[in-house]
């Protein structure tokens, strides 16, 4: 039963098979494996999904696994790394999607081994991932050809493949914040959002950062089981995870500088906001001074017994006003 | 009298005992031990609590120990290292762990003295740690049976595993002070919780380094009493630490970036308040500065003559609030 | 058709030619090069923009090109790089030039295959760059003899001596802000300038610092192709690109400054702003207070009655807001 | 005349003696210097307090030393390094103590001359540093029998010893800062103190920083005069000055954090008094209105005819106040 | 004609000479330079200042300079580097000094040929400079006899020494800032101040670093015409880079510290004023209020009538001030 875009079933055994010269040449049971390795002219790729531990242990007799990396891919939650264990490569990636809505970064794990004519992948939490690699590896027979080397190439790009659109799309809201934030139409949430980029982007970093020391020992070493010609290959995947470094730091360094120009742009907001505020304050209260005088109860004040002293008192608080607006309006206040 | 969950007695020697194909051959007393040593096929493990200077002479005679990392060894406050002294390792480790209420982080220090067929460790502070080491080591008498280098593993393994749990209590706290910053329901505490969770990421940060340095030198060189086969699970040791380690400076940078997004809050907050009240006052404001008018004493004042004359002001003063109201509604004010 | 400062026509080819000697001895069709790279004493340099897939297929079989590198060039978005296939070097450049308005930085890429006789560009993005290097180099026959190495070293000073303008035009913009920041003629832009100028040059020192290695194998290392005689022509290249890299970090911690100065200067502009409001709302309080004392209406009150009481309260709100006046005017507040 | 704990005279020369096989066997004019250092199997070990340039020359002649480093010693300002000049070991070290009140921190230098049977130390600024060195070593004489290379340990230890209780000073006022800051006890002198303990650890750390180097030359390398047996005391030391490194800078980072919180503190104060002060503000506008309508002099106004007008317009501003304090004790305005 | 003191004529040559044994034999023309490298026993040396193309092709002709380093020399604007071309070594130095006032940071290039047994400085923009060095190699003939090295030395401790009293100069104002921030003596220059002398640090940074990189070079590997025994010179030069250095980052470290620093003290001084205006604006509008109350006309108010109504509430005025004083008091508020 080849992969298809259907989620795996609940069998941990997702497809078994074995491959000679590059052609699917055998479904292969569990137990049928070990026959399977005692031929040189073809390897198996075994691949599984959140196995039991009996499970496991029994992939680990066919194919002589070591105990620590046996234990590491049941427990998962390991940072991405290449060990040798005597004859075999065990490789740790982490997968990455976003959820649609609400936008959230999960993560997931893959477990590589590799040895001489087997490959195994025990892969934990993230559904989506890796289903296609297989049918794309079968597609290109004279690629798969070259061996379990080529599959962890192959491995390797799709994961890393994953990580470009999440990067691109932090890009991108990072570029709509800055219109929220520079168009001063931040509703309170462009901090939060800030916060929340840099903190996807800190687990990012812890995902892709690492894959330049594997990358690094699979170009540079002599590994077993990497063959001289996958090398090439395995540069190119190095080059796409340093440009995504990069383009995390960038990121980051960008979302530091957001935060503290929007605390510089509400700075700069609150004190335009009080300037405003006082010079209509201003405007309602020397007025209310003016009528205050005039509210005095003293006996003599000739102003109250003028005939227009009502209407004089008016325009001069209407004329305070006005100057103090126009003032105001000069010195920027308004 | 072997280790129990009970509080170890005030006696300084915690247990001693020599094993033979990694099984317990002997319980030893202080002066026993040098003749244990002079068997080939047997190792003596010593574990002290705080020894009494004399004691550690005893100590240092019976195994011929360095001056210098028996002075280490009495003072304590060591920072974590490895170091050879002619033919014993001498390795210090800082153990760490949480107290229950008020939550604090509590360290103590274990040295350990690793030589041919010996193994002494000598405890200071955390009464809790080590507890179960040793019996977990002899219900595995295949793995103990590679002697003292198995020890030092066994020893350091769990002293790291003691870290993990600090430093997820640490990641679920950040995550409870985002929703107090992000939900605005700060009471004032977020500021303080802050800074100690940065404190206490600094102070683990420093017990857990320069373990990277120490675990490097177990895998890679060639260091005397370190059998071959424990590489591997030193590599293991290796691994958790430099997780640990990105995890810490993951949340170092989380918590800087929180305390500046906390304060970019503080200050979006205070711009929405000051318009909000600013909007509030204007409406006290008006009709204080109308009734002042209308509070003037001047004889010719022809609307204070009208019938209607205070139900008009009245109905100017609340139709001057409900003009700002709106007003102040239409332009996010209120 | 020798490259012209008009913008290149749509066909793919800009240029095809073989040089001997450092002379222009023949223009190529596409199918005539296989032909030409059989004579070891001349070689072919052809130039390419933004070809199909089906005229890069051609090149791939006329110069024996790597598959990956050919698909890089065709994909683009690559960081600058050096890479080795075989017997070939293939470079990646990144272009930059700033549009005139809005002011906007511009990136383009260029892809150069460098063979022992042979040297194939390909571009992307940026019309604007390459033209004239062709030119400049065929009117320096002595230097274009040096054979396809020169070639890649005057396509490097080219890209590399782009850069300069822009990175004096950032300086001269940060120069500019300083004096909008520390005049106080800030009309709320320098924020969103400050973050713009960042983001420019986070994105130049991505093109920038991914050199200094490229330059670095270049001058060090025996790469194939690259004339002896030519290293110190890339040793200057060099130089260019370490003092741009180095004016850039210059600039990103000036413009953080800046940023923090800036909040540094509303902070004491509010306070400022705040002292001086605060002065006159005493002024016009205090004549209020004093106003409603007189507006009570109690029945003994003796001041009422007075002939001068109405002038003796003016003159007390006068001699109070004076007695204001000189006091804020003396502590600094206005 | 030993040293004692009394002030050194004026005199540069504070002691000179020969020393054989740990045990001080005659006292030395500077003019009998030469001769003794002729003796293979003693050593002469010289000790000048801010010499003048006539006695450096002296001892210049006397031991052979070089221009450069004697120019070195008689300006002081360096900062600490190991040098090699031919056969001789120069060492700059930098003596700090606290001077009681006011607090500050004060720094010396001393600098030390090495060589196969001689030490000589010229010591400035510091009155207080290496009193007691000279004793404490001529009281273990099978130490002092080690020769010169003892005595530099025995210095670097004495003036690295110095700076624990600095930092753990530095340490505990941190610790003080923290009460006062998360207190909110604040009278406006915790900033001021925050940047006098950061400078302070910023000199320190030119001042311990770089020993580092200089303890792993003598850790490491063969430089003459260091015997094979003292470099673990030489690492002892090298322990001592990696451990206060690591505490300067973790108290740098707290300072830093604590300046944030600080500022973040403020910010949140001022929040809350902000909204404590409008909800009074408030309850005073509000029954100033109400008496402001009822002030104005409508004739028509039948709530003044009423009996007990006043008193209800008493209650109802009683009324408004107790409607508000209770709305803003609810929303956490008060 | 000898260097002076008074600033260089505008010819280009200020003075050329040939040196034997550590005396001036000669003066030379251009023309005649070419005559005098013949012989072994004596060494050329030329000061340029701003020569003309012509001159230095003329002057590359007599000493056979590479084009790319006269190349650099005439365009000046370089970084301080050293570069070999075949037998020559190529320096490029940058002077620094501050001029008197308006207080300026002013850069100035200095570009040194040297070989076996000539060397060449070409000077730009700072006339002040390298006065006085050639009348002091004169004047220690025995130091200049050890050739062009030695010059070499000269000229880089002269221009090192220079860069001293400025870092100093900052330092001190560093200081007398902290008097103005920490005294709260700010009239709004201190930001600007700070943000000044962080951009002439970091200027000055990009004119010491490289040198580290410069005499690590001269005093480690095995270049040309550098004479063993200047090594030790050169080392000298490289510790007060080294010490240049770190005080320029410890001084930036300080400022960015300060600028935080004087933003926190802003905002408790802001709190602070906060607290004081509102506490006498509470002092002014309880009696407004109170006023307010007995303004009212009311018919029935019986303390209206009351023979000391006014008095008494003159009386709860002040009363209700006097409490409000001392309630803000006690709690800080005043």
């Amino acid at each position: 039963m080849p992969e298809s875009l259907e989620l795996p079933s609940s069998a941990p055994v997702i497809d078994c098979a074995a491959y000679c010269g590059g052609a699917r040449v055998a479904d292969l049971g569990i137990d049928q494996i070990r026959g399977a390795l005692t031929r040189d002219d073809q390897f198996v790729w075994l691949g599984l999904y959140e196995p039991e531990q009996e499970v496991l242990r029994k992939v680990q007799q066919q194919f002589g696994l070591h105990d620590l990396a046996i234990e590491d891919a049941y427990n998962a939650h390991q940072r991405p790394k290449l060990e040798l264990y005597e004859d075999a490569v065990f490789v740790v990636l982490r997968t990455a999607h976003l959820t649609p809505a609400p936008r959230h970064l999960e993560f997931g794990e893959t477990h590589i081994f590799l040895g001489k004519n087997y490959v195994v992948t025990v892969r934990h939490g993230s559904l989506r991932s890796h289903i296609g690699v297989r049918q794309r590896c079968e597609s290109t027979p004279h690629l798969l050809a070259k061996g379990p080397g080529y599959v962890l190439y192959a491995l390797m790009d799709f994961v890393v493949d994953q990580y470009m659109p999440i990067v691109q799309h932090i890009e991108q809201e990072v570029e709509e914040l800055e219109d929220v934030i520079f168009g001063m139409t931040d509703t309170g949430e462009a901090t939060a959002r800030i916060y929340q980029l840099k903190r996807d982007l800190l687990a990012l970093r812890r995902t892709v950062t690492p894959l330049v020391e594997v990358c690094n020992r699979l170009m540079r070493f002599d590994l077993p089981h990497i063959p001289e010609d996958t090398r090439l290959y395995f540069r190119d995947v190095y080059d796409h995870i340093v440009r995504l470094n990069e383009t995390i730091d960038a990121q980051r360094e960008l979302l530091t500088t957001a935060l503290e120009a929007h605390l510089s742009l509400m700075s700069h907001a609150q004190n335009e906001h009080m300037k405003r505020i006082t010079a209509w304050a201003a405007m309602i209260a020397v007025p209310t001074m003016i009528a205050g005088v005039y509210g005095m109860n003293f006996k003599n004040m000739p102003e109250l017994s003028w005939a227009y002293g009502y209407y004089t008192s008016l325009i001069v608080m209407v004329a305070a006003c006005a100057g103090l607006y126009v003032g105001f309006k000069r010195s920027g206040w308004l």
